[in-house]
This record gives C-alpha cells, sequence and structure tokens, in this order.
C-alpha cells in the first residue's frame, strides 16, 4: 500500500507543475494569461454547467475526468496556441511521449485508466471525447469575448481561421452553443 | 435556449475569478501561492488518483463535482487560510451570502443542483462530503512537504495543530493517507 500510494503522491505532485504552463488565452478580465491547471478546472466547470448541450448518449461525467486530464501532457510538451504557428506532427510526438513518462508515475491500474481517457479526447471520436473538445474549443472563445478580443488581436486571427480551427469543434459537439457564440461574434467579425 | 445560455455563460464567466483568489499555500516549487481555480483543479485529479482511499459508498464522480465547487464562494468571500486567525460565524455567513449570489446566477435547477452538492460539502456529513474534506485537507499537506515545510513555517503552526485542524479530518475520510502523511511530517514535526 505504501509503494502505491508513493506513486499516487509522486504523480499528484509533478501534476502540480500544470499551473506554471501559460496558455495563449488570457483570464476574463485580461489580467494575466490563464495556466491550464485553472483551465482544466474551469472546463470541468463548462461541462457541469452545459451538460444539457451534450449529445445523446455522452456520460458527463466521463467528460468531466477527460477533462480534467487533458492537458497534463503540457508539463513536458508545453501549450500549443490554437492560432499559433506549430508542426502538428512534432507536437504529437512530444505529447506521446510525455503521456508515457507522466502517466507512468501513477500504479499500473490507474496508468492505463488514464491514458485510455486521454487517448480518447486526443482521438475526439467518441461521443463523450466530441462533447469535451467542443468544451475546449468554447471556453477561449468566451475568454475572449469577455476581454474586448484578447489573443485574437494578437494572433491576427480572421473569421475563416476562427470558422475552420474552432467554429466546427464547437458546432460538432454542441451546435447550439456555436449559435449562441456567432451571434457574440459579430461584434469581433462583421463576417460572422 | 438562449436566455438559459445567457445565465450559464454569465455563471461561467464570474466563475474565472475564482483564479484570482490566493490561497495561503504555495505551488509545490514554492515559486508563488496557488490560486483556488488550480487548487479546485488539483482536487479533481486527487479524487481520481486516491479513488481506492475512499470509504464505502463514497461516489467518486460526486466527489469530483463537489471539489470543483467546493470554493467558489471564495470569489466574494475570500480563501480563509487553515492556520490563520479568523472569526468562523463571520465567515461562514460571508460564504452563505457569497454562495446565494453567486449560484443565483445559474438557471434554477442548475442552482438548486449546485447549491445542494456545495450545501453537503460544507455540512461534511456525508461519506461523499467527508472524504472530499480529507482531500481538501491533504492536498495542502503534500504542497507542504514538496516546498520545505511551506507555510507551516509561515503560520508558526505546532504539531498538536496540525493534528487538529489537519490530521483529524483527513483520518476521518482517509485514514491511511493520514498514515502515510504523518511517516513524512516526522522531518518537520518530531512529534508526528
Amino acid at each position: 500500500m505504501t509503494d502505491r500510494l508513493d506513486a499516487q503522491f509522486a504523480f499528484l505532485t509533478e501534476a502540480d507543475r500544470l499551473k506554471s504552463i501559460l496558455r495563449g488565452t488570457t483570464l476574463a478580465d485580461a489580467s494575466r494569461r490563464e495556466n491550464s491547471g485553472e483551465h482544466s478546472w474551469h472546463l470541468a466547470l463548462y461541462a457541469m454547467v452545459l451538460a444539457d448541450q451534450a449529445g445523446d448518449g455522452v456520460r458527463i461525467d466521463r467528460v468531466i475526468r477527460m477533462l480534467i486530464l487533458h492537458d497534463i501532457v503540457e508539463i513536458d510538451a508545453g501549450d500549443t496556441p490554437i492560432h499559433g504557428a506549430h508542426d502538428p506532427s512534432e507536437q504529437a510526438a512530444r505529447e506521446q511521449a510525455a503521456a508515457d513518462r507522466i502517466f507512468g508515475l501513477l500504479p499500473k491500474d490507474l496508468e492505463a485508466d488514464f491514458r485510455a481517457l486521454w487517448d480518447e479526447f486526443e482521438a475526439a471520436e467518441s461521443a463523450d471525447a466530441v462533447f469535451a473538445k467542443s468544451l475546449d474549443r468554447t471556453q477561449p472563445v468566451v475568454q475572449n469575448l469577455a476581454s474586448s478580443g484578447g489573443t485574437w488581436n494578437e494572433y491576427a486571427v480572421t473569421w475563416p481561421q476562427l470558422q475552420t480551427r474552432v467554429g466546427s469543434k464547437i458546432e460538432r459537439g454542441a451546435p447550439v452553443v456555436w449559435t449562441w457564440l456567432r451571434a457574440r461574434l459579430k461584434a469581433f467579425f462583421p463576417e460572422a
């Protein structure tokens, strides 16, 4: 039992480093960049609040667990701003190596469970993962709406870019949310 | 549907302010104080990782939801460091008023659900709440162990204080975790 708890606490203490990974997006009041730990909390809350927007068969408690884990690989692989330039295959390789190392700190049973949830999120195919991904795309839009456009200005984002990289993913998992956002996006993107 | 989404997003954007509430405890690397948003994420992860330490009848998914919500009243009421001086009845009144206002931003059905979960956590009587509370007491101990004693030095915490305010609550919900911690606390508190 002690060896098992050693591994459990080693993982939990390593996970603390996610609080020092800074994202592209800021807080809603634009006072500073958001970190991936607090972002993951916010997304879990998004899942609780927007559960009625989930499609048939979505199990919200699995979505919440997925969202709690979804960014943990960033401890090694860093955050990839959605509107920044990056090589997707290189990023994916870094994230796989990070998942091996970080989930590998856990006892084997938990490693297998957590890795399977993270793999499912990354694959974005199951109903739970599609909804989780749509929330992960929704939250930065809401942060930017609250902070006068936030990182859309910084990255000079165009409406077609936002539509492709963000809107299509929100629409897939939470279409009514995308309609709601789109009405508010007109203030920033006249074509919306 | 639009009115409902307006209320849902008003709550989610207000909740963002929890990321600016600073706690007594620091990050594990002592680089800065932890905020209550990222702390809530970390606790949800604690529940996932330490689920096998929960007592009979504990439903971990309810514990996770409770922990996601547990500190949200601090947006209005502030954090109360466990080893700091404060008037408990005044603090409780501030937190009740905060719960009225903040959960009151939600649609009525969600307000009732979230408030009931938060009330249950505060009452610390149900099996789920007792386990959630034990995790809320465990995490700062682990943070302090990782950061050379952290806020125990700052608040000049004695072993009897730690035993009463922290140990007894961890022992109630997760006794084996307290045994594990106690062995490590001897380096900071010889009487442990």
